[in-house]
């Protein structure tokens, strides 16, 4: 098949481009960011670049389009939402344009779910989204027009493994921990993290990818999520216990922001019914995060 | 002409409701609130609720759909993002779904534009949204389903004149100025004034629907603004004087809040071309928000 796989050079779209390449898909990977990958055609591309846009979608016409381009940060959308208004929603309507032949997977996330009371978890595709952020709302707004395209929405829950960019709670906690090793322990200092979610190792979010693909769909949202559902803070207790450093854990008011969304627990019963199951673990996930840390921490000393 | 308005109870949308029916359209008005008005088949009516209308839509076949309603206030916008989404974004999509066959007129806002810089204004409907805040993030999402359904997107400046919320700035300067000259004077707190909008009479605003609603549209987005750009604090020195009342005007550094942005001035030529123009000024405005002022503190009093 032809598939173009938009983010490529991000934590899931270079594993997915890869690994659909691999088993011989003719893929094309376009991405704000410059990434080589083995048997990818990689290209550069804005979003918001109609002109760019038309260049492509004339000289590609891909069978399936798997869009994972976007800016994801919950914190930073609160003080620019117009970026995120632009890439997030006016780069996936441009999209929508320039391939309206193409089999459409847009990848949207739980927080347009918003916050949930427990009772009424795990969350299921027919509810009503809920955005309460403007990263959420632009995701919500953008599968509105994915769906009106005739497209199908994929909402990741929490995401890990290897490659993550620092930015994020887990891979941070690891790099910090990889220091403070070196150093002997001592303290780190960390957020508010009783927040609970529903962790994915990167890899089944590939492998739900390429099921999503291959797959007639009946419905126009999926869930995707692992179903570990554990507290941030649970998840750095395994990874400390993981690099057997001596460290205190040390609650930091200045750090402490309330928690929007208390728990994110997927119902994943439709993409199952595809065929798609978990095959790694938290764990797992914990371990190559970990393992990625001291190879930088070493790499760097 | 069959015509139905949501929002009917609103400022705009009760003047707009009348003055149709009064010219012998068959106007409905559907709204989240009871208000009769002369002629005009008033129901109430709740955009989430699909069930209420399929009802409708089985009932009332418009012609013309002049959606007004919807939430519209960017500060409760910030604490509040998903009832904006519920509302302003699910509730104008389920709308489209349930009247696909009517000329659909939309009504956004000039915060869609976000913060431009003055060298670039006055802005133009082809520039490209950067909203500031959820409340515009969740305008500028709507217009994207609008246009993909056909519809026109009409961009209203800052509406004023007699029957506004006290919620909005000039009708609770009205106000507090009604009491002060009661007392025989006072001091008046205000929080940020420097902001500069184009403000355009409500009345005026309810011309230029009922011109988009009798016009063929060559284009999807048009500005209605009325070209009268001047600061909060210019329009609340012209509300003191023509009140006569003795005041003193305190800026309280409690109240002073960012301006996020600080210039809206609108190119008009698209709604003018169609033989839109201003028939009412901002002095008319004021004069009928403080003589209302006057009659309600006199009816309260």
């Amino acid at each position: 098949m032809k598939i173009l796989v938009t983010g490529s050079s991000g934590f899931i779209g270079r594993r997915l481009a890869r690994s659909l390449a691999q088993r011989g898909d003719q893929v094309t990977g376009a991405s704000a960011e410059n990434l080589e990958i083995d048997d990818v055609d990689c290209l550069n591309l804005d979003l918001l670049d109609i002109e760019a846009l038309e260049v492509l979608s004339s000289r590609c016409s891909p069978d399936v389009l798997i869009h994972l381009a976007g800016l994801a940060s919950v914190g930073r959308s609160w003080t620019h939402p117009a970026d995120y208004f632009r890439v997030n929603v006016l780069g996936t309507e441009n999209l929508l344009r320039s391939f309206p032949r193409a089999k459409i997977l847009f990848a949207s996330s739980a927080e347009v779910y918003g916050a949930v009371p427990e009772e009424q978890q795990p969350l299921s595709e027919e509810m009503l989204p809920a955005p309460g952020n403007p990263y959420a709302l632009t995701k919500a707004a953008a599968e509105r027009l994915v769906e009106a395209a005739g497209g199908t929405v994929v909402r990741f829950f929490t995401i890990v493994g290897a490659g993550q960019s620092r930015r994020f709670a887990l891979p941070s906690f690891a790099e910090q921990l990889a220091e403070l090793r070196c150093s002997g322990g001592g303290t780190m200092k960390v957020g508010n993290l009783s927040a609970q979610r529903d962790f994915l190792h990167v890899e089944d979010a590939v492998e739900a990818m390429v099921v999503l693909t291959d797959s007639e769909l009946p419905e126009t949202v999926y869930n995707v999520g692992g179903g570990e559902v554990v507290s941030i803070r649970q998840a750095l207790d395994r990874l400390i216990a993981l690099s057997g450093v001596e460290v205190k854990v040390e609650v930091d008011a200045e750090r402490m922001r309330p928690i929007d969304v208390p728990l994110q627990s997927a119902n994943t019963a439709r993409l199952r019914s595809l065929g798609w199951t978990t095959r790694r673990t938290l764990g797992d996930a914990l371990s190559e995060i970990w393992q990625e840390s001291l190879e930088a921490v070493s790499a760097s000393a």
